[in-house]
């Protein structure tokens, strides 16, 4: 009785997929603040060249280097594992299918794009890269990819995190990374902050605008800033997850899938599940991909697409992307990789496109998931993968429903062993689902409108 | 370049190895308190009678049933590491690899064992399981395999450690287990605590009583109780470890292991990893097997073989084994699963006749270990785990000075992301070397003087 589908290193894919090749309709630029479009070596100072010209590129392959590789091998290709015990459970005709990410070294997918993120820079000639994290998930992960290739890592940790949640910062200490509290007396910005609100718990904003002044400024010009999700090159790294649970399901004797389920924050899980089978939407597969997200953050289906900025204090490029406006503070939601105002150009365009159909989940219906989940699977997953995995029951129960012996497949983005303290409030009756801020987004939205629009592109049936 | 080596589902080994078989003494019997041996029928209110047949059986091969093995490919066959890194690390012509057991959903070894357990229980009618637990990792392993097999399990958790270290606790509640600290009200070996000491901390001691109280004292009979460590059957549920390696070691192109390393706390990680290669050096081959030990808890490098209590108030059979005597407490080492005062009769015995060499670590050394580990090969390991490289790394180091290229393989018994607290003191300065307590080990051992000897086996070379 198969249950896990392996491949062996010789069959891992050798080249990313870049859906810009294949979108209907091109990509439109990031612009600047003078409402221009952004030339690539505008960003020089931020990132290193070779990141910028994956950041631009429409090319439909790219290589992965072998050094690459060789790190990914510690985890990849990652197993896809039948769910043969939830879909009893479900009581389902379909077949579920879902690719662990969870047995990366740091726990989730963010490893895939952090090991090529920093291989890129040492090929630069970079020797240091710094970054932000929230909870910690991204910092930990890049933390863990500089230790492998030898370059120095700093992290700025939102204070508030970096305080109240100790152990993400030890994952990154324990590989060498140096993770600070921010805002920190570090940078200007940092100062500035501290200054006028000494007691301040900080936020992401200030933490990437620590980051990047800390990269930009750094005299010897050897250090550059790096970005979690959001930015087409990300998605381009997690590819390798859709690519390999492809040949996955052609082993299991799938010929077929019928539905592609990943959760959705900034982007790039679901990004990495999906790309893959996009393409295949785009030549004429018929396939329900779904990015599944939180009802109190719900970027995709209820925010528009147009021009925004990457964070809250407007210092990005203005990026074209469904956006609930950057001043939205989303609930405190656990999922905190999910709490993000904007989405992915790439697979915002996906959506305007018609290609992707968002979906979104409240809190105890993700948690209900998880822990059914876990009873049945065995593995605890992450509150932002139990958005995947709501998405993915619900499609069970319809084909249940329709009497359809459907092949759904679904990202496991991560483990919640470092999150489980949102598994014991949802026991003892502690969450809630929190509504929508309609106040909150109406002003959110209200406060973008001066913002360029995004020119909209052509809408159609693929 | 090879760093994983897989197998498939249909190359897992489908038998586990009984080293009793091949022992050239026979085991001695556990005593009961009137010093005659303990028939197995006097176990029964304790073990389901299919446990009890396991644990006398001098079988060589026991059948794995399809069952268990169902729910063991959810990690297993486990992945087996070439270190390449480390190896560059340490420039060693040493060949290193290691069989990654924390890719289960408990993130060690344990579930290997609890699925098995929990599924004799059931098969034998058996509705619930009780055991005890210091800081987790045997409830959380315990809990997994009932919530997948439909049992109930009820784990008491040293007070402590349970207001302590929530965080397994929390892995427990999300499979389903309960878990409450000990002592508790619900027995009469807790009530009787708390009614003299209402403020004690708990122990080990204690949380054995009640577990086993709790399922003698089942009006229903269907409660029975379950050990992770020590006894026989346990370390035949952990072979499927060794037998693996072997297997993959052979399709790496390995033609001969020179090395074999496990951490031993109570015996059955190391039994997992290394009995089958003990069972290849009796039969002649030439291959060096090491136990690796706390410093400041040496059971098998200081202790003598001879009969002790399994626990610390003396209500287990006498089992012959290597011991720091009952009463020993070892000081505060992170490594809490290494804190047993005794040693597995099985591995005892073998290490009475010759066949493997034990070794022991101090705590420093062991996190040196571990933190060049990590930031070589990526995989944060379990202060336990750290036993076991720092022996790895000594060996490899030897055949360094040597010239030899020796294939040296270690047990990578788990990982460390729920004990990252003793990282962040070793790097804050603050973990130290804990001389052994010398005044207390002679007491301890003097206090076991009036207890049956164990007679000693055949000495002899392998």
């Amino acid at each position: 009785m198969q249950i896990k589908i392996q491949l062996d290193e010789s069959e891992i894919p050798r080249q990313w997929y870049n859906l810009a090749a294949d979108l209907p309709t091109p990509m439109l630029p990031p612009l600047g603040p003078d409402g221009q479009p952004v030339k690539p070596e505008m960003l020089a100072p931020v990132f290193p060249m070779n990141i910028i010209e994956q950041e631009v590129s429409t090319e439909r392959w790219i290589t992965i280097p072998e050094e690459v590789l060789e790190i990914l091998y510690r985890w990849r290709p990652s197993p896809l594992y039948r769910a043969r015990a939830l879909e009893k459970a479900l009581g389902t005709p379909a077949r579920i299918y879902y690719k662990n990410e969870g047995v990366s070294p740091a726990g989730s997918h963010k490893p895939n794009t952090a090991v090529a993120q920093a291989w890129y820079n040492k090929q630069f000639g970079i020797k240091k890269i710094t970054t932000e994290t929230g909870a910690g998930q991204w910092g930990s992960a890049l933390s863990f990819a500089c230790a492998l290739l030898g370059l120095e890592c700093k992290v700025f940790m939102v204070r508030i995190s970096f305080e109240q949640k100790p152990f993400r910062r030890l994952m990154m200490e324990t590989w060498g990374g140096k993770c600070i509290a921010s805002p920190s007396q570090e940078t200007q910005a940092g100062r500035a902050v501290l200054a006028e609100h000494p007691e301040t718990p900080g936020s992401l904003a200030i933490a990437i605008s620590e980051a990047v002044e800390a990269a930009v400024t750094d005299p010897t010009g050897q250090t550059r800033y790096s970005l979690g999700s959001v930015l087409n090159h990300v998605m381009l790294h997690q590819t390798i997850i859709g690519l390999e649970a492809k040949k996955q399901l052609a082993k299991a004797g799938e010929k077929k899938v019928d539905v592609v389920i990943g959760c959705a924050g900034g982007g790039s899980n679901f990004a990495g599940i999906s790309f893959p089978f996009v393409c295949d939407k785009i030549h004429g597969a018929d396939i329900t991909i779904i990015p599944a997200e939180p009802s109190s953050c719900p970027t995709l289906t209820r925010g528009p697409f147009t021009y925004d900025y990457g964070d809250m204090s407007g210092m990005t490029p203005l990026l074209p992307m469904h956006t609930l406006g950057h001043a939205f503070i989303p609930p405190p939601i656990h999922a905190g990789g999910l709490r993000y105002h904007g989405m992915a150009p790439l697979v915002s365009q996906a959506a305007i496109e018609g290609l992707i159909e968002p979906r979104a989940y409240h809190q105890l219906e993700c948690y209900r998931a998880a822990v059914l989940f876990a009873r049945t699977e065995g593995f605890i997953p992450a509150p932002e993968t139990s958005h995947a995995i709501a998405a993915a029951i619900d499609e069970a129960n319809k084909a249940k429903e329709e009497g359809k012996e459907k092949v759904i497949l679904f990202n496991w983005s991560g483990h919640g062993l470092m999150d489980l303290v949102g598994y014991d409030k949802f026991f003892r009756g502690l969450l809630e689902d929190y509504p929508l801020p309609e106040d909150m987004l109406r002003d959110s939205l209200k406060a973008i409108e001066p913002l360029p629009k995004a020119k909209p592109v052509k809408s159609g049936k693929w």
